[in-house]
């Protein structure tokens, strides 16, 4: 642990024997060191249940997200809340990615930490404490962070805070759709918030416009809103609002969940506002991909987007977890030890892929009647059929949906490749 | 970090800056010293959304608990899985616990490694490196430790292991009921275990009968299954099961989740297997309490246990979520920066009870109405009426549903006093 500029770096991440998930070692370890001990997940060298990160899988999905991105000349801010893992962000920086997106203070304190210089906070920075570390953060010159305001109120408490503070805060002004979460509804709405920018002018800067159209369910409204957004940010460059004080250059115009960032390139990547833009997508699930919801939102995608039609391949999924069978108590049931401690359950059950006896050869494919048919802290049910060929000892693998939620079940996580080598240990910090 | 007996002992936990929820630090700092930084919730010391304990509920429900087990006669091993803070398992231990249970030989390596010498394992112990972890525990001879079997594969793969290791492991024998979880179904079942413990009697040693009774839903059938589990366990005693290798003294017969444990108090304090036992009782959520499915749960034992009536008073919640409104972009509705990143939403959605508007001379009850109808990754969705008092920026504390889930959101957490100043943090390890 270093200390430069007042701030922790954590240049070298130990591998900590407390948390779950790793391998046999009694004392803290470097992370780098943790290819010299060889642990290979299909010679039982880690503690199940754990989660692991396929190389491959992860890198052709960075490639994939990069390379469409660049086909329609935007830019790319992963969502860093799904992994927080400063590992992740940084390869993710290294492949192309323009910044990261962030949804709290504390979450950009953890990138800023890492190394991120460019973060768009996508949520508003309420309290005394979160405008604190962003203060903090933002007397860096070398860091360049915008964060979203929607509401007046927000506008003043920003204002009052870093006119104390002597800085200048950069927001995007943040639209919302009727029925939706935050976000400005009307031009009444709208007019307030850049009025109350007006009045903390020499604090609150306006760098560009941003929305979530993720909590839309159907194409058509979403296009219609993004349409709006950029009309919007359009009439706010004609009336001289980027401009007419030392905004950032270009403008920001962001959108895009994991669910829909394809219409929104399509859609943003039209816009002329008669600024330098920039646009930004912020999928964040693409790196781990599922087999759930966003496997399903993806094959859309697939289905109606040209230019990912074209590239001829998917997202990967890249994130399972592995568990021992515990008990087969029934003979139709096997209890399995992997519960609600260990992996997300709000948008589908883990899905068993892979059945792995300690000694054979190599993992088979599991039946397609083996199923997750609930959990709980600690233990799955799984479906199996009278006489199926299963043991007490069995590894079987899971194939996850929603990554995020996956995530902030374990604090470190072994990238392992096709032979299920660990090759890597990645940290989070939820 | 001090390193004794080729195990860490973390004597000297530090708070990290680079956890959520805590106030503005910039480096680590000792969790003994946190009383000095003078942080107050009220005063907006504190980066929300944020959780906590409260010191006064937590001390009230450890001693109601304490109390409630001696009327019984009956011992405490709470489950460590709800909270995994070793500063908890301390406090429950001082405050008269017999043990500490927990689900994983991961678990199981963290409260050892804090301090805690007596540990049931409610589960299977199953593959390599948890046994080695386990292995490595019980190689101190001042640590007590038993795991469940179910299985003449569970015993004969623990009985290859120990003895290539030349160590005794203690079991349970685990019942479990038709339809249920883990556990022997019948007389068959359990045989084969009770065969396989023989093969193996110079590693796995029997030391008691386990259950779970939480997967069944009604008292007549869980006194049933407990009067079936007295009986078994008597039945082993009079085969001289218990006594005729150097088993731990006295036997354990031990149930009991948060929810049905005063009938396994009642059913179980009657038992007379001819034999001295150990009746255990491992409730885990009783120390913060919460106001869903555990104050339902608590309310039916407040009615129907003699005992728990007697003692006139009631567990409370112990565990907020406090966090800012962030947005009121419709009349009708407040968006809350807490989500399913931060709080339990399996059994209930967290409930509005403060509303503290930073300032303020103290926090007033929140309106009836005020509901959370949703949470995503970082938002919650709050149903108000049009013309409430609230306020972007304004505090809102929640209680909690199902403190285990929540508990895993956060590695460290402020404990306050009446006054919402912070006196402690504890570390969680999950």
């Amino acid at each position: 642990m270093n200390v430069t500029n007042n701030h922790i770096t954590y240049q070298n991440p130990v591998i900590d024997p407390l948390n779950k998930g790793l391998g046999a070692f009694q004392q803290p370890l470097a992370a780098v060191d943790v290819k010299a001990l060889n642990w290979n997940l299909l010679n039982e060298d880690l503690s199940l249940p754990t989660a692991v990160l396929y190389e491959e899988c992860m890198t052709h999905n960075l490639n994939w997200m990069q390379q469409f991105v660049a086909e329609y000349g935007v830019k790319l801010a992963p969502h860093g809340k799904t992994t927080m893992a400063p590992k992740l962000f940084a390869r993710q920086l290294a492949g192309g990615a323009w910044g990261i997106t962030l949804a709290t203070a504390h979450q950009t304190r953890v990138a800023y930490q890492h190394g991120v210089r460019r973060i768009i906070m996508a949520n508003q920075l309420i309290g005394k404490q979160n405008m604190a570390i962003i203060s903090d953060l933002v007397a860096d010159p070398a860091f360049e962070f915008c964060c979203l305001v929607d509401s007046a109120a927000g506008v003043e408490q920003l204002g009052a805070f870093f006119q104390a503070r002597k800085q200048k805060l950069n927001v995007l002004l943040e639209l919302g759709p009727d029925g939706g979460r935050t976000g400005v509804r009307n031009s009444a709405q709208q007019t307030e918030v850049l009025n109350a920018i007006e009045r903390w002018k020499d604090q609150i800067v306006l760098a560009g416009v941003e929305l979530y159209e993720g909590v839309l369910k159907e194409e058509a409204d979403i296009r219609q809103f993004l349409q709006h957004a950029v009309a919007c940010t359009k009439q706010l460059a004609e009336a001289g609002r980027f401009t007419e004080r030392a905004a950032r250059q270009p403008v920001i115009l962001t959108g895009a969940g994991s669910a829909w960032y394809d219409v929104v390139a399509d859609e943003f990547s039209k816009a002329d506002i008669g600024l330098p833009l920039d646009v930004v997508l912020r999928p964040g699930c693409y790196l781990t991909h599922d087999v759930g919801i966003y496997r399903a939102a993806q094959a859309q995608i697939q289905t109606r987007n040209p230019v990912a039609r074209k590239m001829r391949t998917e997202l990967q999924p890249a994130l399972q977890l592995w568990a021992y069978v515990q008990s087969i108590p029934e003979p139709g049931k096997a209890i399995v030890a992997l519960g609600k401690r260990d992996a997300a359950f709000d948008a589908g059950m883990p899905l068993p892929v892979s059945h792995y006896r300690p000694g054979n050869a190599a993992p088979t494919a599991t039946p397609a009647h083996w199923q997750v048919t609930g959990m709980m802290d600690q233990h799955a049910y799984l479906q199996i059929a009278a006489g199926d060929d299963i043991q007490v000892g069995d590894m079987l693998a899971f194939d996850i949906s929603h990554p995020c939620l996956t995530f902030d079940k374990w604090r470190q996580i072994a990238v392992v490749n096709p032979q299920h080598q660990v090759v890597d240990v990645i940290q989070t910090f939820f």
